[in-house]
């Protein structure tokens, strides 16, 4: 498949770029009949069972009844890690913290003048899994943006897996966690680390929540245990879209397509432009810069499948154009990008202006860059302070609001053939009994 | 099995409590096949397969293009619903609209001492599909709590699925999705419906969330599109735990304690009391109200199944208890509810002192009653304004503010070997390209 062109003015267009939206980027591997088959064998045979998938999966031998390895040690590896890589680190953590402060929930509460008393309270939840893929690449980037926001909200137990094949963990990812205030660490990975965290599993307890991107296993296995506990999202393949005119850098612009190119052969770079000129110079310039990458094919391979240049006549129908994507991420590589803010509806991340790269956003700008993937901007938002916090809705009905209330919710209950509804209604209504 | 009763005190408490805790509630019927097979044939087969599976499990012939019946009218059935039950449907209503104004969420924006402009901005989603039970009892209420919020939110297009056995549908429910701002509505159900609001089906454009609750084909087809569509919760078997000391009125207790037996023989009612005199006077009471109860067949196995007392010394144990269940809805029937409030961390809704029993909250005060069940109030929230939109994080970075970042986001590309992103960076480091 080749890269494509779409034109806005053109009668196909419609249908083309529907076909385009449609397209499964997602591998196909048939996984939920072995993610079944590992959950089940992790809820019968705990410990063992993890330890026979490390050893299998990932080379490694853990303990049973600890799943821990002598092998991988969170504080001798963290001492490996380069001190230039640490303070980037530590300045990356600080700006995450910033900002996730600033994302507290507040909690309400009013008195309508029925005398009700209603509102809301937040609190933390206790534990906390935390999912950090291990193989091809190490990224401590993605420990920080799942862990930290965590530990702002107050959450006691934090527990990150990470395989570590061979014995093999990146130092980085290593100081990342123990920085980011880690409790437990497991060298495990793959559906049967989303089974331990759900189900328990020898030493390791079940956690309420899992959070973290993985493989089409670990999101299957997510899948899977969701409603035993939280999950975040169901992770696909991510994407950016940038809207650019006469203005934007055709060199910056395709660099900035390759950085999302090359995570991985099914990410997905789109270039909306208003600029014919400016679309055929990116075109260029992304094939030049890909001649000296070394992740080269993988971006090669992403862009030729998924990648794709639109041609639009103005900067709302690029808006428009961007809504029906609903991009994870969203660059307005524009001479005015506030005007056209409003206009876009459904983004994981809108980066404004030519010097607000997504790399910034992936690493230091304190943003999280876990995102909505694949379209799901449409309906979910990027991972956030609330999502490691809870809203318990409180209230509280005074006499005078009871009998307000008490008639509507008497005729709703016998609508709803539910009597005890109603009696616990009526029976309050009578006097005699309790002090109110 | 017979209502259980749990000593605090007794030496086996932990691990009698811990295996009731750890009792499915939930029916093992083995649907995931079942539910796969529908959804491809959803998908394959269009309106047609909504139609024949709707002619088989509610013998109710519709239109495979329109997905609608001729006998089944809105409008029609809305103008069947009683006076004084639209009046109840009217003051829910508008209670329900005033609460969830009360939740808008804020659009934030800041800029920190580097230059970078940082924020997040709320949209609401473009479409919400609500799915609404039909079968033994009519919710009207679940049609309000359900799609007041999203209409609240600003959803463009909510639709409505609610099957109708052989022409069936409640008045009432007709009069509360016209109330609430349903755009479309299907009579159909089961995990066909939520394959067809998932996917589309003829007529039926997709949306891009699924909210309401439904049998277990229906919480499994959830759990299928999730990541395709939101959804908002799988929910399973509810429950309520009441805390009672001296003050509590046993009769009033043992209604409440009913009226959420009487949901479904799978529905959980825990009493946690300080006062064994109360303890043994709820349980009296209980059996004299279950004597004539229409709806006491289910409410009588619900509570020798599921039920149980729970005694135990003090008001913070009793906390500590409620905690550990995390119950969907939890009574303080105590005379100092406030104080014992801060130390509740896991519940999906408290009811303050006596006056507020559950059912009022199910219909009238104003919040939300759809609530995280079978535990899940650990980790999640009831419904809510922000289900029905999402958070787009903004950011905007200066030249200043780039070269502040720049150097620690390079370190991380390096570490994480993206070779494309650290040159979206240092290609912005060079002069000479684009305009800033």
């Amino acid at each position: 498949m080749m890269l494509r062109h779409f034109a806005h003015g053109s009668p196909d267009f419609k249908a083309d770029f529907d076909a385009f939206l449609r397209e499964d980027r997602s591998s196909d591997h048939d996984v939920v009949t072995s993610v079944t088959r590992i959950l089940d064998d992790v809820e019968t045979k705990g410990g063992k069972a993890v330890a026979d998938y490390t050893a299998k999966y990932d080379e490694l031998q853990i303990d049973p009844t600890t799943l821990d390895s002598d092998n991988v040690n969170l504080h001798a590896l963290a001492a490996e890690c380069p001190q230039d890589l640490c303070e980037a680190i530590d300045f990356a953590h600080d700006r995450i913290a910033a900002y996730h402060m600033a994302q507290r929930p507040s909690d309400h509460s009013f008195t309508d003048s029925l005398g009700v008393e209603l509102g809301w309270r937040w609190t933390p939840l206790d534990s906390v899994g935390v999912y950090v893929p291990g193989g091809r690449a190490s990224y401590p980037s993605s420990v920080l943006m799942n862990t930290v926001p965590a530990r702002i909200a107050g959450v006691a137990r934090i527990v990150m897996v990470a395989p570590a094949p061979g014995g093999e963990l990146a130092p980085s990812v290593a100081y990342a966690a123990l920085k980011a205030g880690v409790h437990e660490y497991y060298p495990i990975g793959g559906a049967q680390a989303i089974g331990a965290l759900a189900l328990g599993a020898a030493r390791l307890k079940p956690v309420d929540k899992i959070v973290g991107p993985g493989n089409a296993y670990v999101a299957e296995a997510k899948r899977q245990v969701f409603g035993r506990v939280g999950i975040d999202t169901i992770a696909g393949p991510s994407e950016v879209l940038v809207i650019a005119d006469h203005t934007a850098n055709p060199e910056w612009v395709a660099a900035d397509l390759l950085a999302q190119a090359e995570h991985d052969p099914s990410s997905q770079s789109i270039l909306v432009t208003v600029d014919e000129a400016v679309g055929k110079a990116v075109e260029i310039a992304v094939e030049n810069q890909l001649k000296d990458l070394a992740t080269g094919e993988r971006a090669r391979t992403s862009w030729d499948r998924h990648g794709a240049i639109i041609h639009v006549p103005d900067l709302a129908t690029a808006a428009e154009i961007s809504n029906r994507v609903a991009p994870e991420h969203l660059e307005l590589a524009i001479a005015d990008p506030d005007a056209l803010l409003p206009l876009i509806r459904h983004a994981g991340a809108v980066f404004l202006g030519h010097m607000t790269p997504e790399a910034l956003g992936d690493y230091v700008t304190g943003s999280n860059h876990v995102l909505p993937t694949s379209r799901s901007a449409r309906f979910g938002s990027g991972l956030g302070l609330n999502d490691f916090m809870k809203r318990m809705s409180i209230q509280r009905v005074s006499p005078k609001g009871f009998a307000a209330l008490a008639p509507a919710a008497l005729r709703l209950a016998e609508a709803e053939r539910l009597p005890a509804h109603a009696r616990s209604i009526t029976i309050r209504s009578n006097p005699g009994g309790g002090d109110g």
